[in-house]
């Protein structure tokens, strides 16, 4: 592994692929801390194991796990999948596994971001950080692919969709937010993701999903289905605070073009009705340093957005919701070739995400 | 990774390659533990980090480092040099890393033997030996490979030297010791050296090199330089206790017929005058568990039969012994076209092994 420091993936030709392109495989992280998965994990890990499962029917599924877990995650998961020992702070791979970018002759490296757990010390949550920070690293270094350092600019994965063709989505609530890089204007936050992920078009959503802890990072509200289309977490009841979010992020996106000259085909993917936390949940959350992470009837964060497109499947969360079903029926009508793979995840989006946010694609 | 327990790498066409066949890389792991390595390891470490350089100079290295001293491993080796994290009891990776078998068509497949820290309870050198006992399958897993679960018979890849054309030698002083299979009998031994090995011929040498702690591994007496040729450690001081030893082995040797039926030509390789190790090295190490791992004037098992064939080169141990240059120059003659590197390891040697013991090959 090379840590190439003195130019971009733009000036040497690479890109982010699209989701919706060929993987090579998928990068997962077992769940382990207390603060984040209730109980221990021991239902979270269920729950991610039937995702690592329904991604690994079409393409190689590594899991990262600490030294205490990993002999249960070796022992959870059936033996195509690999497992390979390596710490962390947390089990967020999409936020810190590498950006992978690609260039025309089928290179891959990685992008290494600095991370700092969602706002670091202004508003992250969890301390510290360091282990997630350096995996980046440890994976290129693993896989034997060279690696962008671009450390002195902080940027989650899961704060970021492309098309493939030159076209980026993000929020401001997250990349403008205080706790990752004040001292950047828009203006040079969007130059980075310009030369970093080669794109020539960032469309500017204002927020994301309410209650996102990570500040409203887009893969929770919007994401590209094809060059042109994305879909939109969607509600219609106009007493929920996210129905003018979500309508400010639909007059964005009406208004959009992308990087290729194309309006963009908007495509509603509803949402389920708020999900909040229960009491006995919270009580099987350790503290995370100042005090309780989670407090009884808290907002979650939940959306269908929050999918996971592998080479032969869509693994897209369920809430047992009466909208899980409409869910899997948009999804299907826009990958009709793909199975739809839904997954009862209510014990992932308890420590904070899902689906999407806890697995990172390979490009072939 | 497909662990396999119904069948054995004889019965599906798999063999051992020898060790000067063509390699794809060579496994690595970084020194820690404070009662193997004097001063915890500082002096070591440089020595496992020359190694690592000189056979990276034509094969691919992987180190592997315990979380603790991954960033360490990662500052002090350079680029090309992947670091996975990994942890384990010690870093005899020549031990615990997988024995590789390869078949006809180039699949190379892993063998996992039991591991017991050399002697078990009965004369184990340190406890507990679990994540030692766990590499292979690790390393199997991280590299995709299928792996031959045979962990119910105790073996160290250090005990075997095979010619890759059906021969095997080992000592009897380690494999019928009381510390490792006391309930088998020779010949089931050797039937487990032939099935999972896929050789017809073991030659059994009576005993290694005087207080070598692993009651005395082939790898730092004997080994193959070519099919049909040996390098054999060897003294002309008839007063040291060592004399009658390589006199025994020699006997052996030279009485012995190989897979193919040829006589062995046996090159002998002198050894240094004993080394023993020093007041202040011993102070430097850590207790383990029952008390002092040595005592001053302690004679160490230095040999130069512990080299590793790398891709383009011989890496061999120096002791700054008169007899260093003349143990260079046998094996420049064996090994024409392989560049000769001369490493000094009593740092190496006083953790009880040398550069063959912390390597441990992958076929091509």
């Amino acid at each position: 592994m090379k840590i190439i420091r003195n130019s971009t993936p733009a000036a040497d030709g690479f890109r982010m692929p699209a989701e919706f392109e060929g993987h090579e495989g998928c990068i997962m992280i077992f769940p382990e801390r207390s603060d984040s998965w209730q109980y221990g994990g021991y239902a979270a890990r269920k729950a991610f194991v039937q995702i690592a499962e329904a991604i690994a029917k079409s393409e190689k599924v590594t899991v990262c796990a600490g030294g205490r877990q990993y002999d249960q995650a070796r022992s959870m998961l059936p033996d195509q999948i690999r497992v390979v020992e390596m710490s962390s702070n947390d089990a967020w791979a999409r936020d810190y596994a590498p950006t992978f970018v690609k260039n025309d002759a089928g290179v891959i490296r990685g992008v290494d971001w600095g991370f700092n757990a969602w706002g670091g010390l202004y508003d992250g949550l969890y301390f510290p950080w360091d282990k997630d920070n350096q995996m980046a690293r440890k994976l290129c270094d693993l896989m034997d692919r060279d690696i962008y350092d671009k450390r002195d600019f902080i940027l989650e994965g899961g704060s970021i969709h492309v098309d493939g063709e030159g076209t980026c989505i993000v929020t401001e609530s997250c990349l403008l937010g205080k706790g990752r890089n004040p001292e950047l204007s828009r203006e040079q936050i969007q130059e980075n993701l310009q030369k970093y992920l080669n794109v020539s078009k960032v469309i500017w959503l204002p927020c994301g999903i309410y209650n996102d802890e990570t500040d409203g990072h887009v893969d929770n509200i919007c994401a590209f289905t094809a060059p042109g289309e994305v879909v939109l977490a969607w509600t219609e009841d106009r007493e929920d605070v996210q129905y003018a979010m979500s309508g400010a992020c639909l007059n964005c996106l009406e208004e959009a073009v992308d990087a290729r000259g194309r309006k963009l085909r908007i495509h509603k993917l509803p949402l389920p009705k708020p999900v909040t936390v229960t009491e006995e949940e919270c009580e099987g959350l350790d503290c995370c340093g100042d005090g309780p992470v989670r407090t009884p009837g808290e907002r979650l964060a939940a959306s269908y957005v929050n999918f996971y497109i592998a080479n032969g499947s869509i693994v897209v969360p369920g809430f047992g919701d009466p909208a899980d079903e409409e869910a899997k029926a948009v999804l299907g009508e826009l990958f009709p070739d793909r199975e739809i793979i839904q997954i009862y995840t209510r014990d992932i989006l308890i420590g904070g995400g899902n689906i999407h946010c806890i697995t990172q694609q390979i490009p072939k």
